[in-house]
């Protein structure tokens, strides 16, 4: 007897979650249904910003293909939205009025870009109307719209300065836009950063020709263009930042209307376990940006310090890669035998990576704390467990700067601005828990004018963050005959992410082909 | 003819212009008077902490013999006080009546310790009364005092966070003793170190067993001990610092009473000119830590950022020397011939050096801004003159610290905690106004695990700041036989002002029989 899971999103998360699927999905023990809303396959979302500025092709975005998926017996609904969850008769409403039955629904809905509340656009947080020239960049419709902007060299205004937000300015920049990016707080990136790392980076974006708005409340848009669209950005101190196209890029919100309105438990996402089950519910799950894990146990040590959903994607492949694996268990034994699948780990706090011609910047866990801030350093060191330390290089004036907040000489936090050799380091160092040599100013070393070799590079490490490829088995892609990073992708999934590891995986390519004797 | 002059006072300074006028004695052209309240002749004084605690003794302090100088000529008035000066006569009037001409009158009479009003101590500035227990620390009866305690392991408070308090506290506490620094800022050092560079100084002190009492306001002293002595010092909440002796380090004031008497221009000290002449009167002359150079042309560029009394001997000594000159050309020829002589160039800011056991420090010139610190940067950033720039290095967990502030790449201050080879390095950029490598990490190498060496020591680098004496001279010395310290200070000088430099001739001499072959 086969399993029917309906799939609710078809965006990158839920294309893992197929592909994991599908080998039980050919063997008859699951039947599949997605419904996407997008007319689309899912798609690199992460990538959207390279493609509006013309880096990229909509086909290398593409991660899933509904017609093999259709071919190969999944029931891919496209263009048609869940009207409702009957969570009675366990069976999902669609908008074209179909209803699917479900033995296990999988919430992957995603998020929706936070809109902030400016006059001139519509207020509806779950359906807001973009006027023309507003972007919130986030489909492939959308970066159409940038596409047009950048290639006519126009003015972009970026309102944001996440990491999402810092990419796109720096991206359109570099491809011909005058940018601006204008945000709330006295620099970009918020609390991700320090003061000092920030101070630095606000510099470097500068230098890569993006002007930058600090400390600016925007209150309105203003819709002067020829064709009534967007023709500035309106502040709460009266002036206005002018431009042709506003890219609004304040941040996602978990998508979680359709598991509210079936009476699930959510607080910034829906509510998981540590089997990413649903309180309560054990024929629902969610993954991805729509999901938190929390679980119900109130003591829960691991949930007490649990944050909302991180945005990122690497986590949701990480949940949908152990779903399917538990999905399948659960398909073809007992509940007890999938309950032995050991619970998905925590993530560990995100690396913020942002790589740009001329910019470099990584940041990660708790960095605010100062190398003289008692209190802060203080804070916590109790029962013998060590200080929270800092040690700092800040040397703005050629734009480089370097935080490693170390306790017990393990990093708990690190900025590095302009010093990419000692970023790819430290990041290194996080990951891996090691611990820093005592003497932490020779990781500045390794963007010294003559760049010393540090330890070589383990090749167990990370390189590709977002799906976990090590830099081995990149290594074994290539002499296995991947000689293109689309190869490499397409072999290993390295690089299908965020794209932040690109250059790197183009490094493993050209040493290994170096490395080989000429034919 | 020979010209009568008078120098009243016999400390360091003073024994330096006796030196160089002895040429001029011996050869009859210059009749020399010498007025010292001390029995003693001129000893040097900053080192009476050093005597204190025991690591040298009176006789190496020696700067002067008045039996030698009055064998040569020289009528030197020892226990003697000027009670006026006479400038209608051309004579002073000294406390045992006598009265003595001059053409020449020379002013060295030093300064004397701030005492700071505290119940329990008399209050008037001219002549405290320091109860047992309590001393100022200047003269060779108050090493003594310290002695006593430093031998008995008796607790020490010092009063006052400047160079010499807290040398004097690095050393009792090395030698035995129980000492806590009371100073009223965050950090000690007050504005000649920045605020991240005090916090780890701070740290530094603590870790070599100093008791530092931050942001005390210190109101009285309590005469509790079995002999009505010191015995503890009250701060203004309400708490008590106990201890056996209280040294009293809060600086000092040029002691121009007799100047004001005789109805000359005072300001910090007594006002003098580039020649170092007292305003408006040119028979009368001012040195060392009495003398402020401000010349009476308010137009002056020099003047305009001149800065009160140094407070240290260096710069005395190179008045002396000059005024030594001076004064035999005004013996010897006419005002013209000695008005060829060049003015003496203003001082530099000054280098201040804390050396001790597990303890190295340098600051320099202008150290506040921070390199996030926009508003520091940008001032005076002006008709194309370059920014003021600033590179940090902070690891505090290590006991590190160096800010080096920069325009156009040469020092206009500087600070290093723990880093002494950095130091050292970025003392000698300083003083030389040399442009620093674009990587500023670089310095740090220098105090790295592996001590890779900076370009070779600079022989004419000056290695005695308070003398002014560089490594090629000590080194000929060396090379002509002076073997131990004493020998090259006695040849030199070198080492006979704050003695930081013992170390740095020590490995000369070192290095010069290192490399000799065995015999």
């Amino acid at each position: 007897m086969s399993e029917q899971i309906v799939i609710v999103g078809f965006g990158p998360v839920a294309a893992r979650l197929i592909d994991e699927l599908m080998p039980a999905v050919r063997d008859g023990q699951v039947r599949l249904t997605v419904v996407g809303e997008e007319s689309e396959s899912a798609y690199n979302r992460v990538l959207v910003a390279d493609l509006g500025v013309g880096r990229t092709t909509a086909e290398a975005l593409a991660l899933s293909d509904a017609g093999t998926l259709a071919a190969d017996g999944v029931d891919v609904r496209l263009g048609v939205r869940v009207r409702r969850v009957d969570r009675a008769r366990q069976q999902v409403v669609l908008t074209d009025g179909s209803a699917v039955r479900y033995e296990r629904l999988v919430f992957a809905t995603g998020s929706r870009p936070v809109i902030p509340n400016l006059t001139g656009i519509n207020p509806d947080p779950t359906a807001p109307v973009l006027p023309a020239g507003v972007t919130a960049l986030r489909d492939l419709r959308d970066a159409a719209v940038l596409r047009q902007a950048v290639d006519g060299g126009k003015r972009v205004v970026v309102l944001g300065g996440g990491v999402l937000g810092l990419e796109t300015a720096l991206a359109a920049a570099e491809e011909g836009a005058t940018v601006t990016v204008v945000h709330n707080g006295p620099h970009p990136l918020g609390r991700n950063i320090d003061r000092g790392g920030g101070a630095v980076l606000a510099a470097s974006l500068r230098q890569c020709g993006v002007r930058m708005a600090a400390n600016a409340r925007s209150t309105g848009v203003e819709h002067n263009a020829p064709d009534g669209g967007f023709s500035a950005l309106l502040l709460d101190d009266g002036s206005a930042i002018d431009g042709d196209l506003l890219v609004i890029s304040c941040g996602v919100r978990p998508r979680t209307e359709l598991a509210e309105g079936c009476g699930l438990s959510t607080a910034t996402g829906i509510l998981v376990d540590h089997r990413l089950r649903a309180h309560h519910e054990p024929h629902i799950f969610a993954i991805g940006d729509c999901a938190e894990v929390r679980c119900p146990d109130a003591a829960c040590p691991e949930c007490r310090t649990a944050k909302g959903p991180s945005g990122l994607v690497g986590p949701g492949w990480r949940q949908a890669e152990w779903l399917g694996e538990y999905l399948t268990l659960l398909a073809t034994g007992t509940q007890d035998e999938a309950d032995a699948l050991p619970a998905l780990p925590q993530e560990q706090a995100g690396v913020i990576v942002l790589k740009a011609r001329g910019l470099n910047m990584a940041v990660a866990g708790d960095n605010a704390a100062e190398p003289w801030d008692e209190e802060a350093l203080t804070a916590g060191a109790v029962n013998g467990r060590p200080r929270l330390q800092v040690a700092q290089w800040s040397d703005p004036e050629h734009g480089r700067y370097v935080k490693m907040t170390t306790r017990g000489g393990v990093l708990e936090g690190l900025v590095s601005v302009g010093m990419p050799r000692t970023a790819a380091e430290l990041v290194g160092l996080f990951e891996r828990t090691a611990e820093l040599p005592a003497d932490r100013s020779l990781l500045l070393r390794l963007d010294g004018p003559d760049q010393l070799a540090a330890a070589p590079a383990d090749p167990q490490g990370t390189v590709c963050r977002c799906a976990g490829v090590s830099g081995a088995r990149i290594q074994g892609a290539v002499e296995e005959g991947c000689s293109t990073v689309a190869e490499v992708s397409k072999a290993t999934r390295a690089g299908t992410g965020c794209g932040g590891c690109h250059e790197d995986i183009k490094g493993l390519i050209e040493k290994h082909f170096q490395a080989a004797p000429a034919a």
